[in-house]
């Protein structure tokens, strides 16, 4: 398995499908995934599509700047490491942000998102 | 056992150690240890080690902004999402960065760092 082009492929359909259908995404996570959005704790798919759909923004679009990843162990999970900006529909700056995922393979052969950790990146 | 506990302790004692003697870095990474470090990938402790003592600064110091944690799995690992600030000696501005950690744990009941991302954030 290459690593890198699973993080790579996975990051770009995570972010094109916040972007532009975030209820979604629930089809990525599973009940025991977890989300940390600004440091409040989510766990399980619905109540994750739940805490993304409501966040206080419509429109947005996410640029990727960096995304790192490495085995995170016998398990075939896959630890990706993104960095990038967030512009909100309406607003003239962007946020930058950074955010985690632990993706973990499953028996039909794609990834689901186990742990999602996001911060944005106050200056 | 407390994941935040033990996430706190870990950060307090990773960047003390890296600010006052980051030579014994190495007693936290094993053999199958990887470091991604601004997107240059190291394995094993050693040089790990290696890596981090050849960093172009000799004195710094972090300032820890967020801890975020999460349950990794049922391997008892624990993921841990830093955010803070790094001023190097001599300079009069501070870096911001953000930093990853997957840390297992020990037979001994420590824990050691499996996985390790950091990167600086851009403004």
């Amino acid at each position: 398995m290459d690593q890198d082009a699973v993080a790579k492929a996975f990051v770009d359909h995570y972010y094109q499908t916040f972007d532009s259908n975030r209820a979604a995404l629930g089809g990525l996570y599973q009940d025991g995934s977890m989300l940390t959005f600004e440091g409040a704790k989510t766990q399980g798919a619905a109540a994750i599509v739940a805490k993304l759909t409501s966040l206080p923004f419509q429109q947005c679009a996410h640029a990727i700047s960096t995304i790192d990843c490495q085995l995170s162990g016998p398990t075939g999970g896959i630890l990706v490491f993104v960095s990038g900006s967030l512009q909100l529909g309406g607003e003239q700056h962007s946020l930058k942000f950074s955010q985690m995922f632990h993706l973990m393979p499953t028996p039909q052969g794609n990834f689901y998102v186990l742990n999602d950790i996001f911060r944005l990146n106050y200056a």
